[in-house]
């Protein structure tokens, strides 16, 4: 299922393909979030022929609220309802339960709580999250694990960190009693934990590696600790888990983290920060970051990223982008949305392709501070 | 500049062609709003390559407020400031003074009024609407005008439309002694107004044919008005104004009032109604109208409208889109945006397509319950 292509010499960064039922990804690759079954403000056409996205993400959570597992089922799964017909990957609903739900009680059983749009009560145990993910139908499926937040006491931490090992067997062993609803093999990935506590990080590594499934993640980082510790974990774990299979860092992260945890081993990202940044008007662009509100824009002419895949990019200017922020005009958001997904897409291609031709660890150097600066 | 390819022989229709400086328009056409200098929530390219759009409209208005006629002039115009190539239609700003400003004063120099972004105080004139119309660059600009509101006392509509006549002198005054600031020959379109008084609209009639310039229009109506109303004034104008130019009626309307008004001799629309209702998740569809947020469309997996010229509304179904809407996705009244301008520009080409076949209104006859009736 997962082939690497190439291993950079100087950096533990891998180059790579992921075969899945709806195609083949090239690794490292970054998937856009599109939580309701939509990446915001952006149309399917585009995402693939202006961003160049590969797969995308959807939300469990979400998605099981709103337009609920009946429509799902009754449209055939996630795909045909959306129309997208490229690899998808849902999360595990977890993340979303412990941030969004008005309340939630965490047991042994699984986590009973509250929807934050009607207050209505659900359960979600790791039984039937595997369910809702077989109904839902993405190519790749994620173990019901709970993120700890940050920063989180070690007892706390190692508590819940056993709770994901048990609650990921109850999910396997699910997940190998059921099958694909729709004619396809999906696959589920296990997910470490352990806060920012090396040895607990190091415990649940050989745990997750130890249940053998074809793709390994990484939780509970990018929850507000500081870069260093992000990345020590992300090493630490890395080192652990196989490498022979792909390597997904949830929730991760700025360019600069994309970067710095390539060339740690990881093969997969996801992130709302392109598009929630993008809706913010913080634009991610081959000449570094630009706040698009800032006065200095007002007249500057230029188009917003003349190296970017987004042809609206190419063809608009900053001072017409700058005028749809101010004026509030949704325009602004599509076209801001579309240039920071074509920034992360074409940064992991450019990653890919330079640790292809074996000058990665040089090239990241020397294109760090851009991504990292603001224009 | 206006050459009629044909007149039907049961009604006044006519199909024809508009030679403007940015390309031709085939009439009869509809405008798609871009008050902002955007079509809200539709990309440019959409625009052309989707819904088919010939000319859009730009509000003066909101132009001169945001971003501000230094901004629009340093670009070269509103054409390159939103990088829209095609023929352009701004109005002169009365309509939107009189209806969004918090407060306005007019006087026989002109209207003083507060904006209604920062309470900030202005002055429109003939003269220097025209000055900002020549800033903005559109192909067709308007003459300054008071639109009366409905209903309105006799008096005040007959002073009303002396004091637009009047501005009008004064507007053609001023484009005639100053030229396009971009290197092409915009046009400037007189208003008839007068209430719903016959008489008044007569006289209105009257005089702006007396004017010859090369496009009239029809303003003052589709404020409220009964249809019936509305159609007796547009069918005593049309009969007065010059048949061998085209006539724009501003500001209407459903798709049974421009098929109406096309049959009296109308050549150009405009109206916020197709992208509005879009955003409300209101659909124009070959079936009929689709309110979307209904229960009934829960679990229909159906295209939006298999005829529409728009792709997201072949590819998508009813269900998607309801979900979209339902969970407050932008993806929603993106998509509803560009199935409903498709649906009023396949109308405005239907249209003319049976008027050049001499087949008009027999189609028009059997397309009215249609376009009318809720699915």
């Amino acid at each position: 299922m997962f082939t690497i292509q190439e291993t950079d010499h100087k950096t533990s960064a891998r180059a790579g393909k992921i075969r899945l039922p709806h195609g083949e990804v090239e690794t490292p690759i970054f998937m856009p979030v599109g939580t309701m079954g939509t990446v915001k403000a952006v149309h399917h056409r585009d995402l693939t022929e202006q961003v160049g996205a590969q797969i995308i993400l959807g939300n469990t959570y979400h998605l099981y609220l709103r337009p609920g597992m009946e429509v799902i089922q009754d449209a055939g799964g996630l795909h045909p309802f959306i129309n997208w017909s490229k690899p998808m990957l849902t999360d595990s609903g977890g993340y979303q339960v412990y941030s969004l739900s008005q309340q939630r009680k965490i047991k042994e059983e699984g986590v009973k709580f509250r929807s934050h749009i009607d207050g209505s009560i659900h359960v979600f145990t790791p039984e039937n999250v595997m369910d809702i993910q077989r109904t839902i139908g993405a190519d790749i499926i994620m173990a019901f694990d709970e993120c700890t937040p940050w920063p989180c006491e070690e007892g706390y931490a190692r508590r819940s960190m056993h709770l994901t090992h048990r609650w990921l067997d109850r999910c396997i062993e699910r997940f190998k009693s059921t099958e694909g609803l729709y004619g396809y093999e999906q696959v589920l990935a296990p997910i470490v934990q352990g806060s920012t506590y090396p040895h607990l990080r190091k415990q649940s590594a050989e745990f997750i590696a130890s249940r053998e499934m074809p793709i390994n993640a990484i939780g509970g980082l990018s929850v507000g600790e500081p870069h260093e510790d992000m990345y020590a974990m992300t090493k630490l774990v890395c080192d652990i888990l196989p490498k022979e299979k792909p390597r997904y860092l949830m929730g991760v992260g700025t360019p600069a983290n994309i970067l710095e945890c390539i060339s740690l081993g990881i093969d997969m990202f996801d992130c709302v920060m392109p598009t929630r940044n993008a809706r913010h008007g913080l634009l991610y662009t081959s000449r570094g970051i630009v706040h698009i509100r800032n006065e200095k824009w007002k007249t500057c002419f230029e188009p917003i990223d003349p190296a970017s895949t987004a042809e609206t990019s190419r063809h608009h200017t900053l001072a017409y982008l700058r005028h749809l922020f101010i004026a509030g005009e949704p325009l602004g958001a599509m076209i801001a949305s579309l240039q920071n997904l074509s920034f992360y897409l074409s940064l992991v291609r450019d990653a890919r392709q330079h640790i292809l031709e074996g000058t990665f660890a040089a090239w990241k150097e020397d294109i760090l501070p851009m991504v990292s600066s603001k224009v």
